[in-house]
């Protein structure tokens, strides 16, 4: 693990907090009914994954901007986990993906439940209407916690402008993405454009921007920021789009091949096109986006991708971007242990295994 | 309409203050992509309907607890839309609902988006995961827009309490829901409890309770407004489940039967299967809950919950409900303006058609 120890503290810290929140949280739900049980257990499953990614650069954002490190920070930053989960289980349904974090998806969780019980009607429609619902009170329990964060309302109004926006882009970004994988045409500047709202802002640079705004920073730290969370942001996206079709499935927590079987038009996919012949774009077409995609078809895809010279473009990509962000870093107005931290976080977002 | 002139003058404001809203967010869509249009399209159309029933609540709440009329509460009990909103479009998903408020329904409409396109891959699923995603983007903005409603900090600190008790108690409702539909013996009283938290609590009760919080309403106040706005809200459920199967289109805004061919285990339901014969009891079990029932057989099962009594006994309940509201009422320490105002309600939550 490239993360100094002050990182690992933190992300324990992060996962007690929404540990404690979530068991403030479960004797309200048993008291609506003993039947919320298996609400519970899968939310504290899919929590017990994720890197934690969101709330350390949160906690960066607010150390960079002089915050101190208070168990409350902890709180507000640990609530971006819960938005997170929020989005994978509705992804997960919109996908019809089958596993998240190494683990059967909410949705499929839910389905095997009433599978299980031989209830009545179509067990597939029950469990994505329980996961759209587990979606609904992950999202509505992120804002619970940021608020309940005990941070003080001068700080939370500062953090909450930036919290409105990235919960908008995010979505938006999602629907861009959809849009995306459902229209030809697609090119490089408009996967970059979806990257960019989807995941660049959202994973990275808002989370920075958060804790700066918690902890009062400047806006010339903003910009800082930005100049190194954007860039990396990118390269970090570009990293998950090629994890997703040569990824290690232990180290991915899904399927070989998900990517290429949703076909998602990522920024990988787009240079792969405007390199490929007539005949490799034919089979990318052809094949990309086909639910029962065999292992043959994979392997297919991935030589397509990496002899028309689409993957080292997109290795290229990666480093450019993470170029562009360690030399923002270098020159942004933070403390030597934010700029170390957020060095190590660099490396571990873009990282070819984690 | 049995609303008095000031009830209307806020039904006024709220819709000001969502147009309001919605036409803040709407450059900020725009500008992550004009795609994004349709999204603004669907959410205004959904928003443009609706009864603003709980925002009326939540304003008598308040002005119950001596709260003035300031433009402020009309922003935060209007947040209450948003959230209705969104649970409506993330519902009609889950019950793949055709029509919403005399529209299509919003996966509906970006599935004939889709297929107008001609785009790649399947229009239903794209169309659903349109509406999941705007079902979010709802869902965020009521949080956002009840935090900017300009009302003191000191004030949303007590009202957001009850909001997200709100929030949790109707998705755990809607789930109970869900596995009240898909379990075999739902009893009266089984049936009745989905009723307090999916509806009861959350149409009624709630948005008083949050009005009266923000207004800094007294203890004796709010179990005053428990006592009205329970009965109430459970009387305003028993109404819509006869009116979703015995109701005119053309008023309730869903096609006739739907609800029957939802397979909804009503109270309603209840009641007549604790009356039905065992030939009637199969029948309901053969008709209930099948996606294609013509209108033979939606006249049919019609027949059997008028005939066994399971109708009237519902009707009778729904007496008793509001009875019971208006005697709490009565006795609550309420300004005679708020009373009349919450009398009206009453008779607008209940009526026989709306």
């Amino acid at each position: 693990m490239p993360f100094s120890s002050s990182t690992s503290q933190f992300r324990k810290e992060v996962d007690e907090a929404l540990h404690a929140f979530v068991g403030r949280q479960a004797p309200g739900l048993l008291a609506i009914g003993e039947d919320l049980r298996p609400m519970i257990t899968a939310l504290t499953a899919l929590l017990s994954g994720g890197k934690r990614l969101r709330p350390a650069f949160c906690y960066w954002g607010w150390r960079a901007a002089g915050g101190e490190d208070v168990p409350e920070i902890a709180t507000a930053a640990a609530s971006l986990e819960l938005l997170q989960a929020s989005a994978l289980v509705h992804d997960d349904v919109m996908d019809a993906s089958d596993t998240r974090r190494g683990q059967p998806s909410v949705h499929r969780r839910f389905e095997a439940l009433h599978a299980e019980h031989a209830w009545r009607g179509d067990a597939a429609t029950f469990g994505e209407g329980a996961a759209i619902l587990l979606g609904d009170l992950l999202l509505a329990w992120s804002g619970e916690m940021f608020e309940t964060s005990g941070l003080p309302e001068d700080r939370r109004a500062r953090g909450r402008r930036v919290y409105d926006l990235m919960r908008t882009e995010v979505m938006c970004g999602q629907y861009l993405d959809m849009l995306e994988s459902t229209r030809a045409g697609g090119t490089v500047e408009s996967a970059l454009r979806v990257v960019d709202f989807k995941s660049a802002k959202y994973t990275i640079e808002r989370p920075l921007h958060l804790g700066a705004a918690l902890a009062g920073g400047s806006d010339e730290l903003t910009a800082s920021l930005t100049g190194y969370g954007r860039p990396l942001g990118m390269a970090f996206q570009l990293r998950d789009d090629v994890l997703g079709v040569f990824g290690d499935p232990s180290e991915t927590g899904k399927p070989a091949g998900d990517d290429l079987r949703e076909g998602k038009r990522t920024v990988l996919i787009a240079l792969t096109l405007e390199r490929a012949t007539p005949e490799q774009a034919s089979t990318v077409d052809r094949l990309l986006g086909d639910p029962d995609l065999s292992e043959l078809g994979v392997t297919d895809l991935r030589e397509i991708i990496a002899e028309t010279g689409g993957l080292a473009a997109c290795e290229t990509m990666i480093d450019r971007f993470a170029t562009e962000a360690r030399t923002a870093l270098a020159a942004a107005p933070v403390t030597g242990e934010a700029r170390e931290a957020l060095t190590d976080l660099a490396t571990a977002a873009t990282a070819r295994t984690f």
